[in-house]
């Protein structure tokens, strides 16, 4: 099974006793998980993201503090695609005996200043030892609060489709990275995208206003994307126009010989929001629309449209 | 660093925001964070916990249900030290491409047949492929709830120590499976103790109306006891006699050739609840007492007394 097949087999597993406990209003399979609050308008937004070496990361490619940002903030954006507004975090650290006490003191420390950035205090967490032949990963679990969670279900026919943040830049920044090459302009804020990311908060309050549903983009935007699609029942559109509209992505794609569309469309780490709409985001850009059917389609240029593959990042892809 | 030294450390990186925020009861260093709920009499515990391949576990000494079973407990004994009623949970996988479709599903069956006995359903979570050369990894964080929460500190002079559950008993499992001996009576229920520990939450439930502190053991009672002294500012003395008068353990211990004192003492992996309270508490038994002081102390069954070592498992121990 891929990823996702193992998703659906999980959810199945875990149904019997979710679908039964009082309080849970949105369980597997979104961003995050959404629990009842003792009010109405109050709701716990709950979520969990684990950073691995050598799969999320490579110690060459970042510094001790920037992946304690990067971790923390990559778990954060789960909080932004429901709206929330982030409480608190738990940190569970596995830690190899190669790592130093002053290369664990750098991870809390740029935990502990994307933890200010977003105003989410770390109030406990697990260390552990890791393996000794196992790398180093950092699990963060947030709670955030909501009135109204945006699930990824709820795009309708009509609604405009909304971006916030970059799409493709972050995968510019890695193949930077993993490639060697000089990482001067256009190509350091690709760098930076992939090494300091933002999770887009304030615009995830904004877009909770108005958005029917709402997704982060982690994994690459076509196959995202698609999760709006499926669970919405509708066709998502993306305009070509639209993604090339970005001088930094298009800038870094140009210096590493890539296709701007090709890192946007496919590319991840970025943890950018795309929403639906039926009316404009405040902080958002317009990336294509929601049409009835499914699957998802591009529009290119010359307005020309072909179906478009929901490919992006699998962990369990038999061909990757 | 050792353990502990590393996790003051990252208390202090932390603790500058932590402190701040406004619905913080709890933070890092006891069992479980402590969010304040929507009116005085209901509070959030929030617990993370990770088991790792080598680390925690190797696949041989249990099944696959086992593990997500264990893993399970393991994490919610943190609910239960803070006498707290679980709520439900997330879980994060890191899952090495050897594990098969079949494995997984077996991993997730053991936490959803944990989690249908301690009535706390897995509403999310994250799957991940681990690193070509790392383990399996299972991280679980808890939601529970409670009107007050028991924490470590609070243990008064005069009250009595109190233990719900066995002390050494997952060990002598551990053990029984590390040398690969025969796992009939005696050491059939020490080996049970190690693959499939119960989180005593009706035990927490029931101490939270009296004990003045409390705690779990996971790293062996010496330690985990130790941090109630710490904690409180006060003398624990243990009574050698009570933890003898365990018929399994002693016989586990015999059959093993081990003390079955240092197995009680020392070993780790039985989540009982160690609580301090000045009155009997339902379902738990009396092993010490607190005193003035500090430090801990081992009352022989002759009526003699010692100083006593706080070690346990510690992760970044030095020598072990």
């Amino acid at each position: 099974m891929n990823e996702e097949q193992r998703i659906v087999m999980l959810s199945r597993v875990f149904s019997a006793q979710a679908g039964e406990e009082a309080g849970i209003e949105v369980g597997i399979g979104d961003d995050a998980a959404v629990l009842a609050g003792s009010h109405a308008r109050s709701r716990l937004v709950w979520t969990i993201d684990e950073q691995i070496e050598e799969v999320h990361f490579r110690r060459e490619y970042l510094s001790w503090h920037d992946l304690g940002w990067r971790s923390f903030m990559a778990a954060a954006s789960d909080l932004a695609a429901m709206g929330a507004e982030p409480w608190c975090a738990l940190c569970a650290l596995a830690v190899p005996l190669d790592v130093t006490d002053t290369a664990l003191e750098e991870i809390a420390l740029g935990q502990s200043e994307a933890a200010a950035a977003i105003q989410a205090p770390v109030v406990g967490g697990n260390l552990s030892r890791s393996s000794p032949k196992s790398g180093l990963s950092v699990t963060t679990t947030f709670l955030g609060r909501c009135e109204v969670a945006i699930e990824r279900r709820g795009a309708r026919p009509g609604d405009g489709l909304w971006m916030a943040g970059h799409l493709g830049l972050a995968a510019a920044g890695l193949k930077t990275l993993e490639r060697h090459v000089d990482h001067r302009a256009p190509l350091a804020a690709a760098v930076a995208a992939w090494r300091t990311p933002r999770a887009l908060i304030a615009e995830g309050r904004a877009m909770a206003a108005v958005a029917s549903a709402a997704v982060d983009v982690s994994d690459g935007l076509a196959r995202d994307a698609s999760h709006l699609g499926t669970a919405g029942g509708v066709c998502i559109a993306l305009h070509e126009a639209s993604l090339l509209a970005d001088d930094a992505l298009v800038a870094a794609a140009s210096a590493l010989g890539e296709s701007a569309l090709d890192l946007a469309l496919h590319g991840g780490d970025d943890y950018a929001l795309v929403v639906a709409s039926t009316v404009p985001v405040p902080g958002f850009r317009c990336i294509g629309e929601v049409r009835e059917g499914s699957g998802l389609i591009l529009r290119n240029v010359d307005g020309d449209e072909s179906a478009l593959e929901a490919k992006g990042y699998d962990h369990f892809a038999r061909s990757p």
